[in-house]
């Protein structure tokens, strides 16, 4: 059995690239020294390996089911997430006063990771529960911190997040959901939920649901839409009116049930405002990015194990002989040795590992946010403005791409039910279409996050990319590489001031006809560039030595300079398409479909 | 319900774009009407609608199974296969001395596309038995044909093709099954075949396997394989020596049970010689022109219906509203009015309706082969050489995607089992696998078929498409389309041209290194010809009235712009990583991975 992740890939993201000493030296973390998070993600690739990763198949055989009365899930999941809890992993980003451990967020990522790879169906739960808890910790009144963050941070209570509603989507502002005020400060919630992961189920003492819904006189649209906090249990233990309507059966990720939810059949479900009336879309934003890195994480995880487990049935599967010399009598070879299989492997593992050094670059920007001088916070927040919509769609799109290649790597046997590489492409194909549609986030980046404060964020990301670029100078070794991602960079910067000097003219809508092919654009340079700073750190480690990882630390170069080869043309392309907003697409009336 | 297939896509195809007529006319296919041909179409339409589609789902959820002694597979299918072989449709292209219709191979695909779209995996058994009647007819001996063609042909009998082994799949020169030869001219097998199709069941009266053996002596490789007919029922009535081993259990197409198969447990399984000793795999190799168009045409047919479904989806379904003016308590439109859904579905038609035309151009060479000119059938002999592995693999890559696209298009709802595109995509994503895998396309494509003859099929491929440039001379509403054409096709030639100039001196193995881009190069660059070979057509047809379907006319021409401004630009790109004959990935040791 192939491993779950390669310690020494996490590893050296986390030192070799992204400097996590550093992080440690910094007061805010001063409780962590490097040895503790060590230990802690020894544990972690244990339990992923010994509890969660030996029922992800079963899970995904038997979803749970609703007998009308109770929601039914394999005993697996609860003793599981059990061990996790004993093990103090939920919450572990969180400030110690509120029961958390006070990890540096890149740290507890790179742990996160080893779930989200091994079995993020059953990790689900406490994802969406570490996120509730997010929230409440950042808007919640004293009160409702005080009865339920504890119990959350410890795995006792768990959370939901209920946005969606069958009519409303990608357009959160026509939810319906009515919250009615009573006398007593406590709302009545009216109305019906969709796509409720963790909705219902009887695994955890309490389910605290963070609920959107418009009070009654509120303003249309986004503007008039607030956050409630709606417990199954009510604090006298009476059950709050949330009833099961039934569950979503979806393609992948299985064992996360995912529900429909009817609030207020009888009396009203009871909540408590979470933050300003009319500014739930807001609150729930600021847990956004976090939660979009997370997602961009399990895909990155997905796109890893996935490679690792092709690039250990390459090494195994026997089949056909080299092109040279074709003694069909000659003993055969694995199919590692064969260049399109190895042009599969390549690819993958430049989406895997590029997309998990995105998602790690991300949280360690949320550190630098949380921890940093003002300085470096406001300019982190600038750039996880810009590169959230990237780190949530780049690994979603290019990381099943991986996943694709590892079926594909397998042949026959990839596409049954005895390898586990089918499971995966299913569960991560959810990734692109949750908290927010590709399409979504091209929208998000191209629209909003491209123009904002005067193109601030979008300068600041050329700056660090720049930076890297400064710094791979000289290097010889390397300079085809620096020289690729030099000119993706400056070619983004052109199409980018090109399409804004047009937007005025052309209109919103031409200006962000193509939002996702700029994002997918965008997200190629950027990973190139990581792919850079990874080739570079490898170099780096390579001159100190090289520790017993020679293959290893070239073989990131070798991924960087494939990526260069064969990825970043494609940015060339994309711009071309995009950089004349052109319209096409736009002036193909429906009909003509 | 979305129709599965659109009548007129299918009608603009034949008759506007590819003149059945014409074909009709040939003496070959004399006994055919066009009007023939529509009634039986019309047949096809109404039994994929009303028996073979509405228990797809059922059959997905419901995949065959075995107790140990019988394969269980629901009623559903025999019942179908019942009514399509009272239609007369088995073997319809077959001639009718051996008891087919002698239906032109293009008007039989496109009554095929009907099945495959509403329900592949139950069609999935007379597909094959279609294929093992064809093997039959050409080089079956008398009395082999006089005894299965007969019932083959009526779909009373259905056929396998038993090729690939546990440890040889796609080399299978490696196949280990043993065929000794007995005094009565007869042989009895002995091995285990992997992956067989259809491979045991009830829902016949018999089954013929085609089975790949070599015999005791004869040379190692390919050069040592002969084909052989071995019945599940003897002539006599006795079981003959084949077990079941057991099912194999897929992610998708689960309802064409795939077997493993134990030949010559006992006394050995009976068979008789197909064509000459060792001459298997050139038996094999005359029937996969028609076995790959028809996984091409599976691909396509599964990605139009997708299609199909997504536009409706789209059509129907309600979210969000126009960038510009954003009223928040504007109504709601649908979702096709946005344009990112819009490019999705341009894309996703590009793909579906381009992967159609290339199988149906590649049927009417068949028919060319049959019935045309000496000259005709040689230059469709060339050119079915060049296309056959792009006609396999390019709708199988793309129409996937277009599948993907179709997921996407309805958001979360496309993820749940509730909508059907996720069982299609799940379908889908075994064409690139069987009948030979991608990489095994890009081999077959720019090892064999491009240098074979001199370069003789690459240059009548070209050809054919300057006819059409030639053609389109002139007419300024395509001159946009024209020009990405020919840019593309001049670039696919230059580039073949520099990649055959060095690969003397640079070696076979990196002159393939990257073959599998080249197949996606030259396949974008051919549908890119046909989608401009489509737009002359509905330009044609409009310029004759347009007959009512001016929409449909023009939304061709769109998607033919369409195609040309956002998918050829990537020829340019994967050009740019495989003109110098790039060695990263053969240069990239196994151990850096």
């Amino acid at each position: 059995m192939p491993d779950i992740l390669r310690r020494e890939d996490l590893d050296f993201l986390l030192n070799d690239v992204f400097d996590l000493e550093e992080l440690c030296r910094r007061p805010f973390y001063a409780e962590h020294e490097r040895a503790d998070i060590d230990a802690m993600m020894d544990t972690a690739e244990r339990l992923a390996e010994e509890v969660f990763q030996p029922f992800a198949a079963k899970l995904d055989a038997n979803e749970p089911t609703f007998d009308g009365e109770r929601v039914h899930i394999i005993p697996e999941v609860p003793a599981a997430l059990e061990t996790y809890r004993q093990a103090g992993f939920p919450a572990m980003a969180f400030p110690a006063e509120i029961g958390g451990m006070g990890l540096p967020y890149m740290a507890a990522t790179a742990i996160g990771a080893w779930f989200a790879a091994a079995n993020g169906p059953a990790m689900g739960y406490l994802s969406l529960t570490g996120w509730a808890a997010n929230l409440l910790a950042t808007h919640g009144s004293e009160e409702l911190k005080a009865r339920y963050l504890g119990p959350m941070c410890e795995g006792r209570y768990f959370g939901t997040m209920c946005l969606s509603e069958p009519q409303a989507g990608s357009s959160l502002g026509d939810i319906r959901t009515r919250a009615e005020r009573r006398e007593d400060g406590t709302f009545r919630l009216f109305g019906s939920k969709m796509w409720i992961s963790g909705g219902e189920h009887d695994m955890s003492e309490n389910i605290v649901h963070f609920v959107l819904a418009r009070i009654p006189g509120a303003p249309p649209g986004v503007k008039g839409i607030s956050l409630f906090c709606v417990p199954r249990i009510l604090p006298d233990g009476a059950r709050n009116d949330v009833r099961l309507m039934g569950l979503n059966h979806k393609m992948g990720n299985r064992g996360t049930v995912n529900t429909a939810l009817a609030f207020g059949e009888k009396e009203g479900a009871v909540g408590w405002l979470v933050g300003q009336e009319n500014h739930g879309l807001a609150c729930m934003f600021v847990m956004m990015n976090e939660a979009r890195v997370s997602v961009g994480l399990s895909a990155a995880a997905l796109a890893m194990t996935g490679y690792l487990h092709a690039l250990s049935y390459a090494r195994e599967r026997l089949q056909g002989r080299p092109l040279t010399g074709r003694d069909p009598s000659a003993p055969m070879i694995p199919i590692i040795q064969h260049a399109d299989v190895r042009r599969m492997l390549l690819q993958a593992k430049c989406y895997a590992e590029g997309g998990m050094a995105l998602c790690l670059y991300a949280a360690r920007l949320i550190d630098d946010l949380r921890s940093g001088t003002e300085e470096d916070a406001a300019e982190a927040r600038r750039l996880l403005e810009i590169l959230t919509p990237i780190v949530k769609s780049w690994p979603s799109e290019f990381g099943l791409r991986a996943n694709d290649n590892a079926i594909q790597v397998h042949g026959g046997y990839g596409y049954t039910r005895d390898y586990p590489v089918e499971r995966m492409y299913r569960d991560n194909r959810l990734n692109p279409i949750h908290e927010g549609t590709k399409g979504i986030q091209g929208l998000d980046l191209l629209g909003r996050k491209v123009p904002m404060e005067g193109g601030a964020p979008f300068r600041a990301l050329l700056a660090r990319m720049r930076r890297t670029l400064a710094e791979a100078e000289g290097d010889e070794a390397l300079s085809d590489i620096r020289a690729a991602v030099a000119e993706a960079v400056d070619g983004a910067e052109r199409t980018t001031a090109a399409m804004l000097a047009a937007a005025p003219k052309a209109g919103a809508e031409a200006f962000t006809a193509n939002a996702t092919i700029y994002l997918d654009m965008l997200g190629h340079v950027t990973v190139g560039w990581l792919w850079l700073r990874q080739a570079l750190a490898a170099r780096r480690a390579l001159a100190a030595g090289g520790a017993g990882r020679e293959a290893f630390l070239r073989g990131k170069i070798d991924a960087a300079r494939w990526f260069c080869r064969y990825e970043l043309p494609l940015t060339h392309a994309w711009r071309g398409m995009i950089e004349g907003l052109d319209r096409t697409a736009l002036d193909t009336p429906p009909e003509h479909l």
